[in-house]
């Protein structure tokens, strides 16, 4: 199935207009600023109409919620699209063991251990300014069907040379159509069921050539098989003819990673044992990486 | 399949032995106390040996998490058995806006605002005492084999009257057995995937007939459609002989139970638009509900 007869089959969700119209409101409000899109989280795919059971795409949204926090610091204003419950920048920080890092102060106030004070007030800060600034609007997701509405919808507003699109979310390829889908639970004493999955046309293609030719845009590869990395991200660039593959390994993912260009030059970013230690994210290399090379992109555009 | 083969099949996670000891201690700790096991939240079945993409179970873990905290008031210790990222009790409290609830005062110090201390402050308290008098033990899981094991493994430690097994979890009925997965991420240029899927073998009967028979317990289920709620809910108690289900409805689960027990008693638990422009949680009342017959049946045993 192409692009065009998929959004025509899934109608939008009933929040899109109220959605759509914060993210215009956003992107009218920052003309003429470096913006990027950064897609994060997985996609459900529901197997029931009256969904008990879902497909799901392996991601914590790790990758994108540290890099949204790396495009502020980079000057960036942030559109952030998540998947409901994955990790959002900032509060990332605060998710592990939230309570044990609170404490009640003679039983009048709750506040942050000073033991965790070093580490969480230039987060909180960073947070507040950017809230503030109103330099970052996040925008949750929770199906592959409203994935693929929001997306083309923010896309479309960003189709501009201060866009960065930066597609990092982990999209189902597969989905069942809602004419197959059971209605009610499907139910363990039919027998065990099959599922049969059909494949989510690429949209990556409508974006660079359709929704946002303008921008520059970067896609994301994880494989779990180096063999076919390399050549997938050459054949995607080949493609769709968007500016940039950033291609991983499952297992190695938060150490290294490739940046894959038109040129066909790989360059590598990895983290030493050392970096790790000394608490480095390799999405802050990423960024100063990508940003160097939408600057770059910027300055040859009319 | 039956129960013992699958065990047979999938060994246990290689963490197994060091959980299952932190929870022998929890036991041993609180001898002749009344402890309370809840399973919380979905389970993921793989569908690659190096995972991507799963199949899940639609669950936040509400019901579980609000439970552990009405558990605790009503005197019981806690083994809180849930899946990791869904909700945590207390934490469950903290988890929505979060960094927009604290502040930074004159740069010296991050506390939770004033005006939301109030609320907070008893669920923090609650939170602070329980884990200071040791009376809650959190085991996370994320897959369908780590909950079978984590299962069967905290159920024979709690094999007496004393325990209450409170089975909230929202487990596959379906998984993928690891010879029949591909190894790899399954790829989309080959064409979309049929999964296969077989059926989970039921332990219920397990639990109660050789893990813990001694112990009260109480299964759930989930339905879409109220035909086959009640009718199921009989049949679960004719088969597997334990003490009561816990029956409600996808879309009504939150202001609705059913309470079904052994003598084809149906009790219904309803929370009224006053209930619940109060917040009044519905756990609140299952758990009065629960511990009531759970006396009962305490009192009965020799």
């Amino acid at each position: 199935m192409d692009w065009e007869s998929f959004y025509d089959t899934h109608p939008s969700p009933s929040n899109y207009e109220s959605i759509i119209t914060a993210v215009e409101n956003f992107v009218c409000s920052h003309e003429n600023e470096k913006m990027v899109l950064i897609t994060s989280g997985g996609t459900t795919v529901p197997i029931e109409q009256n969904t008990v059971r879902f497909v799901d795409n392996f991601s914590l949204g790790t990758r994108g919620s540290a890099s949204a926090e790396y495009f502020l610091d980079a000057g960036y204003v942030v559109i952030f699209l998540y998947r409901s419950n994955s990790l959002e920048p900032f509060v990332r920080h605060f998710n592990n063991s939230l309570l044990d890092k609170l404490e009640i102060v003679d039983d009048k106030s709750i506040q942050v251990k000073q033991s965790e004070f070093d580490t969480l007030y230039p987060i909180l800060k960073k947070y507040k300014d950017a809230k503030n600034a109103n330099r970052i609007l996040t925008v949750p997701f929770t199906t592959l069907i409203e994935y693929m509405w929001l997306l083309r919808g923010s896309c479309m507003l960003m189709d501009t040379k201060y866009s960065l699109l930066y597609l990092a979310a982990a999209v189902s390829d597969f989905y069942i159509p809602p004419s197959e889908m059971a209605e009610h639970k499907v139910q363990s004493n039919d027998g065990p069921p099959m599922i049969a999955l059909r494949l989510v046309p690429k949209v990556l293609y409508a974006v660079t050539h359709i929704w946002a030719p303008n921008a520059y845009i970067i896609s994301f590869k994880l494989e779990t098989d180096y063999g076919i990395l390399e050549q997938k991200s050459k054949g995607a660039l080949i493609k769709y003819k968007h500016q940039l593959v950033i291609g991983n390994l499952l297992h190695t993912r938060k150490r290294n990673v490739k940046l894959i260009g038109q040129d066909g030059v790989i360059e590598d970013i990895l983290l030493t044992d050392e970096d790790i230690k000394n608490g480095i994210e390799i999405e802050d290399l990423i960024v100063s990486n990508v940003k160097a090379k939408h600057d770059q992109f910027f300055k040859s555009q009319k």
